[in-house]
């Protein structure tokens, strides 16, 4: 299946001396984000119909690796209706039209690509019902496209999945008509509608909506994370804004290394100040949430990404409580307590992290485990007592908290997967 | 596709009171080790002929929940070209036929179900080749096959990829003689040859025969484990030895906890005597093995048995360096580096099993990576240095080499998988 892409129009509104699709919303330009996950469903070739400035639209189409086809509106005040009649020689068969402006979460594009017809949404509250365009339905085909309806059933999403025949209906207005909107010639054609609601999609045409795009996608990069109670109420809440601000400035590894670089510096902190290195280990602690955000939003997760930061962080929580253990002049029973609370830190991570080598899926999707341990929450933990200068009894918490959750995790596990 | 299976032999060489295909090698039954892997690849029914006792292997059948069908020969004594005339009328289309009690190796399995007519190995280095049948071979197809040939093409496996205008060949056989042979029919058929050579695969007669089978499918079963040098020089040679002899007798499972709690006896024993400890603990080391091979061997791996064996592991390991450092009377510093040879350790085994969560491939098939300080080899360095009770200087190399392999490890991974 090929895609037809619009993408005629320019930044103007945005500020922007470039085609709006090649605005950066989250680390990532618009028009990247659609073609990259229309690329993984299996879209082979993108007609793209650009306006001015178009090389600059096929130069990044040829850095990615895109299979294209440019196709050039010299008349772009002609209408989006008119730029899309002329992608009519380069399609055959079912194909999927997507304006080059609109921001589309994921799974839109995988449910929207099942469809047929205009995607329509109910709900679409991400977007501004007001600029929006609407759709008035009727035995599930198109009857009304206008922006200015007062009754409508769906906001128009600017993705639709249509057959060649539509270009019969485009050329009898180009042919009539100077200037011709897109929502005219699918309103003459009367195509089906498909219903996808309430997914994250929009069109972005002013810095505000710009600046709403760009913290939405950051938001939405913590779903489904199995984040622990510290994390979800508090590290969360900070790192979002600052990965807000970050996700356009730095790379997911320059993050890593920048909270890796803190949480060594809040170890050696201790020797100094132990209230101070623990504040510090939490800051860390928000700090470390920032690399995934980033990576997901900006669509540059990596798997080498995740591994060296899981490798980072177990190194940092040794160094911190191995500090707190020197400075602390601990007795023969103060270095065992720290020992088993070093070794049972780390094995919350290991057998959760072997879990996933063993049975390839995540432990917290696989088990709802409420218990206690989890690396934001220990480090919170760290901090209260640090503040406190309640150094062994730290340790002591640690080795008990962390020991009885790997023993819990070995339960659970053994309960529901023994014999697999 | 169906699959023909021949089971009218009884055990009597064996001196088995059961029919052959019961007979278990390496902890399972011959029969359940072909019929296991046909159905993983694609065998939907197994028409099964059975002579005396056949309820036994019906029984069997229904037990492991194969798709069966279950053909009686009354009259054994007629011969195996009998029997398998016999499962004339449940065949459709292209099928396949094996010898009940025949062991094969899953990757002979896999080549010689992909062949035509025959297959025949022209090495058959497992094999008695007095005893065996032979093939002469004319034009890519079968000119004669019997025990008593002097010069031979192939070796038959007693694995055949068949269509059913076979059974014609068999009925006139059995239509003008009392006992007829699989050799006569497939003879008189002419039916195409194909080679499959070097894989393990014997037919099992004797007692002597079945020891030698038990044997290999042990050996064979550390294929491919990435062993370190002392695993493979010294581990090995004796683990094996016992797994040969346990592999009928106790579960993986069993093997590990075994392991485990000569392990954290080793740990213990740090309190009687060091040097002591150590030989134990590097006996640990030996049993550790046993309960893969033994997994492998029986066709009885889990993904909860390889996690579970490794959270056990990571629980010795430190247990047993805490009560060297308990027993020892350290320093400051004898305990900074305690700790760090305690993580290292640690961090060898999490930063290559954290790369199979996150690349979903196996560390050390993707790297020859050829650094000191695996395991097996650690728990050996320990053994010597604790014979000589050379305590701080073990925790300094172990320090050391550890955390430095943990560096070599990142910077390969780095050098090969950043981006990814």
């Amino acid at each position: 299946m090929k895609a037809v892409v619009l993408a005629a129009g320019l930044g103007t509104r945005l500020r922007a001396k470039i085609p709006k699709p090649l605005v950066k919303v989250a680390g990532r330009e618009i028009l990247y984000r659609s073609l990259k996950v229309l690329s993984e469903l299996g879209i082979e070739e993108f007609v793209v119909v650009v306006g001015k400035k178009g090389e600059l639209i096929e130069e990044f189409l040829k850095r990615h690796g895109f299979k294209y086809k440019i196709v050039r509106n010299e008349y772009p005040e002609r209408g989006n209706g008119y730029s899309f009649y002329l992608a009519k020689d380069y399609v055959d068969g079912k194909f999927v039209l997507i304006m080059g402006d609109h921001v589309y979460e994921r799974e839109f594009i995988e449910k929207a690509i099942k469809g047929e017809g205009l995607i329509g949404d109910r709900i679409a509250k991400f977007v501004d019902i007001e600029e929006a365009t609407k759709v008035i339905c009727k035995n599930g085909r198109v009857e009304r496209v206008s922006k200015n309806l007062e009754r409508f059933d769906y906001i128009d999403t600017g993705f639709f999945v249509l057959t060649p025949d539509i270009f019969k209906y485009a050329e009898e207005l180009v042919k009539t008509k100077h200037e011709v909107s897109l929502s005219e010639i699918i309103e003459r054609a009367k195509v089906p509608v498909t219903e996808v609601s309430g997914y994250f999609w929009m069109d972005v045409d002013t810095p505000e909506e710009l600046k709403k795009a760009n913290r939405l996608i950051v938001r939405m990069s913590v779903k489904g994370t199995g984040d622990g109670f510290i994390s979800r109420h508090l590290n969360r809440k900070i790192s979002l804004r600052l990965s807000e601000i970050l996700v356009n400035r730095i790379t997911p590894n320059q993050a890593t290394v920048i909270s890796f670089i803190v949480g060594i510096l809040s170890a050696l902190t201790t020797f100094l100040s132990v209230p101070l290195a623990g504040i510090l280990y939490q800051i860390s602690s928000i700090l470390d949430g920032i690399d995934g955000e980033i990576a997901r939003a900006s669509m540059r997760t990596s798997k080498f990404g995740g591994w060296f930061d899981s490798v980072l962080d177990r190194y940092v929580d040794f160094l911190f409580l191995l500090c707190l253990a020197i400075v602390s002049d601990l007795s023969l029973i103060g270095w065992i307590v720290a020992c088993l609370a070093m070794f049972g830190s780390f094995m919350v991570s290991y057998s959760t992290e072997r879990y996933k080598g063993a049975f390839f899926s995540d432990f917290y999707k696989d088990f709802k485990f409420k218990f206690l341990g989890k690396r934001d929450e220990r480090i919170f933990i760290a901090m209260i007592f640090c503040i406190f200068s309640w150094i062994f009894q730290l340790f002591v918490l640690l080795a008990v908290l962390t020991n009885l959750r790997v023993l819990a995790t070995i339960y659970v596990v053994a309960k529901h997967k023994f014999g697999q």
